[in-house]
């Protein structure tokens, strides 16, 4: 597999390249599959005391350390470390950039290969296959394979992280002791699609986009996905972080009643909008944006089996941790009850807390230490049961 | 003045021109000042029944007619007409396109003057001034002082039209008998502000925006004004009635499971949302959107007054008629409460419902049963009182 031709700074990513590839949910087959990660930690022994961190939409393998591009910290250093409730004193860490990713992993922006694996010295782009969830965590499921691990102490994500905790457990229940989805959901509701196509519809609308092969003239189409980042992270707020960060504060001296003939970023929260949306381009591609958010539309672990959730986990050994925020109205409590109800029906190991917090989507992220308490102690009671 | 230079179908609006045109809160004036508008039923002979209907974001004045571009029912037919809650055989209903709109009134899309009110030969364009709900409010004094009306029996509108109902009592209190703001706030949210912010954003990145001067190249920003369209019609939705109107239904033959290289439009609501963003253009004017989402954004009655919401009510002797739509997340129940809070506290005369709906903010458009009998029946009891 030669390198990658995409229009980012190249970074040498730590890689497992699989030269017989994965089969996809779509019919087709793609090879050789890459899945760049990291680990945290280190294996027991018993190679007992894994866990799988599975990372958000806009999330990537560079949990705990800076990122390579951005040289911001690690997106989930409040919770993974020494001493945090994701112990890398007692547990081996592994996170894996998804399928379809841009930071090392098979996806859009990695070259293009043939039925036999030849590369065709062009990207994928959006000739990459339809992806979903499970073929996420299929290649995840190589991963552990690679690195000799039989079963996980447990598979943790939020968001689309917890999307793909419960397709593991759905899938590969044997390989899977704990499971830790929080602040997610069993099927993406109508109201998430419709803002995933409004970030769509503003990078098709970007003409240096073209057609999804913007690898050509050299370009990205850094206005739409920027829209797209705006847009998405007003859903990963509630109206009260809003108000706290911003309420209605005036930037610098513009003055709504002065006669000014054109105002842009007139109000504090719009200026930290477009920051949001202008950095973003910078590390995420915009083809695996939109084959991203594709496979978290498509994801519905009830729909092929009814739609009898209860059917995911019939018989499962996994217990579970689910985990929801008060104030998340993206993934709100509702939908975390849900899967709790299912886990019931199906008779399995679940404990549920809903986290009082004015945060929104984001809490799962930043410092919530309720959360980061209860995550901690199911984990650490995992452990103990394993002898760890 | 001359005809309107705008890339739109010209319509023949009815207006009312004023030589002296209007001083602005950002301390321009611009002349002349046009004002289109409708209206419907018949004044009487004590000028004693005029109700004026102000619209939202995105109406216009053609409230109980054809639209002259679209040919699509007038927007609130569900309300105003021979025995509707605004009776048109026994009021006299007037509504103005607002200040800064694109369908007659003057506007970024009507032709620039200069400050002796001369014709500059093209649009206004991004150099019309930066206007405020007050701007609109007294651009509509105007035309009901025209009309020969001294005093209105009600000023009534929902979501900005709510806005500008909110500003007519607080600006001229002698001329309203009674208001009913619906489905609105006494300011506008952060959350609010920041969707509107991804709209903007959307329109500036659409290349054929031209900086504003879109009308050099005969183009619009359809596409970017179609994305903010998309955004807002989210907004103006809840959950609930997204899901009942299409659920995950995936669109005709589309499969996401099978070897589609690249799929558009697969589940119904993106297909939906892309139709309300298309047709839109054909009926909006981008730089107009940019204008009256700022106005919105800028609203906040008590920010002038030291924070004081009910200092712009106190010893008023209007009539006041709240409604809120409980499952309305853009303009919660809670904004209509903080209005009656502050009402309350001026000793006005306020009566407020929440209407329980699942059909979102767009509600106080639709056919609401209880809303109607609330509304109708408060301005029959405002009526009977003034004996009209």
């Amino acid at each position: 597999m030669s390198a990658p031709v995409a229009p980012f700074p190249q970074v040498d990513h730590q890689r497992a390249v699989f030269a017989d590839g994965l089969a996809l949910d779509c019919g087709m087959a793609i090879a050789p599959l890459a899945v760049a990660y990291r680990t945290y930690g280190r294996l027991n022994a018993a190679r007992s005391n894994a866990v799988l961190v599975c990372h958000a939409l806009t999330g990537d393998q560079y949990v705990a350390e800076p990122h390579p591009l951005t040289g911001k910290p690690g997106w989930w250093e409040s919770v993974v470390g020494p001493g945090k409730p994701l112990d890398t004193d007692r547990y081996f860490l592994i996170c894996a950039n998804v399928l379809g990713g841009c930071m090392g992993s098979t996806g859009p922006q990695e070259e293009m290969t043939d039925a036999a694996g030849r590369g065709l010295g062009r990207p994928w782009g959006t000739d990459f296959p339809n992806i979903t969830i499970r073929d996420m965590v299929r290649a995840q499921k190589r991963l552990v394979e690679h690195l000799g691990i039989a079963r996980l102490l447990a598979v943790v994500g939020g968001s689309m992280g917890g999307m793909q905790a419960l397709e593991w457990a759905a899938t590969f229940p044997e390989t899977v002791f704990a499971a830790a989805p929080i602040a997610t959901a069993a099927y993406h509701s109508a109201q998430n699609i419709a803002f995933h196509e409004v970030g769509r519809a503003a990078i098709h609308a970007d003409p240096a986009w073209q057609g999804g092969r913007y690898w050509e003239a050299g370009g990205v189409p850094a206005q739409g996905l920027s829209v797209a980042r705006m847009v998405a992270h007003i859903t990963y707020l509630s109206e009260q972080a809003l108000t706290r960060k911003f309420g209605r504060r005036l930037r610098g001296d513009t003055n709504p009643r002065g006669a000014l003939t054109f105002l842009e970023d007139v109000f504090e929260v719009e200026s930290y909008l477009r920051h949001q949306g202008s950095t973003f381009v910078r590390r995420f591609d915009a083809n695996s944006y939109l084959t991203i958010t594709r496979a978290m539309d498509y994801f519905d672990l009830a729909a092929e089996r009814g739609g009898d959730l209860a059917a995911a986990f019939r018989g499962t050994p996994t217990r579970f941790f689910v985990a929801s925020f008060s104030s998340d109205w993206l993934f709100p409590t509702a939908e975390s009850r849900a899967i709790v109800r299912a886990l019931n029906a199906a008779a399995a190991n679940v404990s549920f807390v809903e986290i009082t917090s004015d945060k929104g989507h984001d809490a799962f992220l930043l410092d919530e230490p309720d959360f980061h308490r209860a995550l901690g102690g199911f984990l650490a009671g995992c452990a103990d049961r394993l002898g760890v």
